[in-house]
């Protein structure tokens, strides 16, 4: 059982600032997230383009945003539940929750900040009939460790960013990398398609387009793919199926916590604290609705600090938190770090 | 006659984040503040010092927050009306505003956003008995250009930071420096500090300690000061006295416009757009108050960005904005530049 101060459901840009923000109260994080990286939409959809309205940043590309609050998370060692989605929560009868995955691994909190976007991502799947017997035997949708693939053979198939960056990430690693599309075009980052071209031109990654796999072959586990390309069905070996079609959020077991739900958001007390309807849960970011709602980042942010002032008396009712600049009062970190401004001197001239 | 979409009061962080969240719905900005530079209580009380707590950035002084809020809001062309304090509101029948300074300049806007912080920052000044009647005649409370002391002979009065900086940026300036201070001790950065006793080994500064200057002397101008140094008094001459002892933030004039009133704050709705109970007036950053607010930077940045698409419903009732991620449909600034994400191409691997 892991146990923290605040289990934060989503390790988007809204969760991770929550670590810093409960930091300074001196309460402890946890991030369970579906995705097998920290970032959110961010990292996920959109890593290596610019957003222009982060305050103060007149231009960040959203996995550099990812970088920096990694950075200035460290000092309060957040924890981290990666690859695994919340399925489950149970109060407890002193008001506590425990929340379990969908891999089992189960998570003991007073209070529960759910930062989950627009919900966890999860693999758009391929309709191919006998999939699901190899998922985990050869067959993945994301890609987790990329030394999984070290001297095997591998078939990719899809024709956005995912699929040609792993296919040129993979060509260095793998022993054969094929690249399997339905359309002769591929959707992509112009450096990335033209770097394909380059790795298909030496002959490091094959191409097989417009093809579909059709059929996962093997006994047990993945032992090749059927792919049909026009009229004709045949058959490839690899070790691995990598279907790679983008991952769609879908708020998923969250709702059906007994949480009020508008607009597949959940609603909160936007008046005070983003508290959601159940006591001891709070919704920040994008997952949450209150009137005038934006799903901006900024916003995030805001909610996010707001409610960690909420959670700080939830956890120390007779504590009173007095504020201080962390200009004035610096950083403490979990880690025996201090980050602190430099003191003004009082000196004679002579 | 200044027009604007929204006459933003105080230059501070939120301020200037509100022309950001103004530009992107294309509406016009133009900020007053009484300080001769933007950037709030950052640049007028601590823009050496770093901040930990905006979020991206692990730490980044108050002046290059400041810099950089500058940078972003530049391609929405923000007007300035700096050094003037907004001393009077007065309400058109078309429901618009016109806001008049202590100088007499008028804006006049259908939407004016309260962002004045703890309040106009005024200078502390010295209890010298005729000091008023030498004021902008010789006597300078806060340096706005500091050409006006080319070859000019300044005496300086203060032991803070303002006092050392200036002291030596006009070492090379001015004709003769004179710095007078009640202690032998200063209080600063340790290199202003130590800056300040080289110069005056170079003989650049003249220091004067522990002692007071008493009486302004001249006629029509200043022509000198009267110093008391123990049970001595002499008088010296000068161009300029220019007394630093800081400045003090006050509500001030904005107290009496008829608004809501707490805490020495304006009261705003929190719940939707952070409206005061003027309708068309906003206040937003250190300026309001609501339940559970703190008065820190990045709920400012938050405030602005709803104030912002109330404002625009408020000027165009009849349209509707859909709001477009900045990532997706760029920023396109007033002054015809046109930032944006690189788009994807589609392009066949052959
Ligand atoms: C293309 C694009 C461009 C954008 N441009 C901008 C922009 O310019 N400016 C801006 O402010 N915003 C922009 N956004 C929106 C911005 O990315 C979101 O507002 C932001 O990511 C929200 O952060 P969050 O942390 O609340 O949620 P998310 O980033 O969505 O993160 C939520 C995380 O929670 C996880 N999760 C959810 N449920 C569970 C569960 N049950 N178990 C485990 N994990 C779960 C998800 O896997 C996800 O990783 C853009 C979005 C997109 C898609
Ligand atoms: C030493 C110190 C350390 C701090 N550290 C932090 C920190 O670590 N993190 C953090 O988030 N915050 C910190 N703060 C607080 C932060 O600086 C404020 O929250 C922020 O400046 C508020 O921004 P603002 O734009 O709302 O107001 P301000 O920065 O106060 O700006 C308001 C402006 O309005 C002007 N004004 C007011 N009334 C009028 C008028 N009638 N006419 C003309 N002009 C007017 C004022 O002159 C001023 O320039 C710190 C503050 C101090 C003093």
């Amino acid at each position: 059982m892991i146990k923290t101060d605040i289990l934060i459901i989503g390790a988007g840009p809204t969760g991770l600032f929550t670590v810093f923000e409960a930091g300074l109260l001196k309460l402890k994080c946890h991030l369970i997230d579906a995705l097998p990286q920290p970032g959110g939409q961010c990292a996920e959809i959109y890593p290596k383009k610019p957003i222009y309205d982060i305050p103060a940043f007149p231009e960040v590309l959203a996995g550099d945003l990812v970088d920096n609050l990694m950075k200035q998370i460290k000092p309060f060692q957040p924890g981290f539940t990666l690859g695994e989605r919340a399925q489950t929560i149970d109060k407890q009868e002193d008001g506590s929750f425990i929340v379990t995955t969908n891999k089992g691994t189960k998570h003991h909190a007073p209070v529960v900040a759910i930062a989950g976007g627009l919900g966890s991502f999860e693999p758009r799947k391929p309709p191919i009939s006998n999939i699901a017997s190899y998922e985990d035997k050869g067959v993945e949708y994301i890609i987790r460790d990329p030394e999984l693939y070290r001297d095997k053979n591998v078939v990719i198939a899809g024709g956005g960013d995912s699929a040609l960056d792993w296919s040129i990430f993979l060509a260095d690693v793998a022993s054969e990398v094929t690249l399997v599309h339905r359309r002769n075009e591929f959707r992509g980052a112009l450096d990335s398609v033209e770097k394909v071209q380059d790795l298909k031109n030496q002959g490091k990654i094959k191409l097989i387009t417009p093809a579909e796999v059709v059929e996962v072959i093997g006994e047990g586990a993945v032992s090749g793919v059927s792919i049909k390309q026009g009229a004709e069905v045949f058959n490839k070996d690899c070790d691995h199926f990598i279907p790679l079609f983008g991952l769609a959020p879908k708020l998923g077991p969250i709702a059906d916590w007994g949480l009020e739900i508008e607009k597949n958001a959940i609603k909160v007390d936007n008046t005070l604290d983003y508290q959601t309807n159940i006591p001891g849960i709070y919704a920040i970011g994008d997952v949450n609705t209150y009137p005038g709602k934006l799903k901006l980042i900024l916003c995030g942010f805001h909610e996010a600090t707001l409610m960690c002032q909420s959670a700080y008396q939830r956890i120390f009712p007779d504590k009173r938190y007095v504020m201080k600049y962390t200009t004035v009062g610096g950083v403490t970190g979990f880690d025996g770090t201090k980050k602190e401004a430099p003191k003004a001197v009082v000196k004679a001239i002579e």
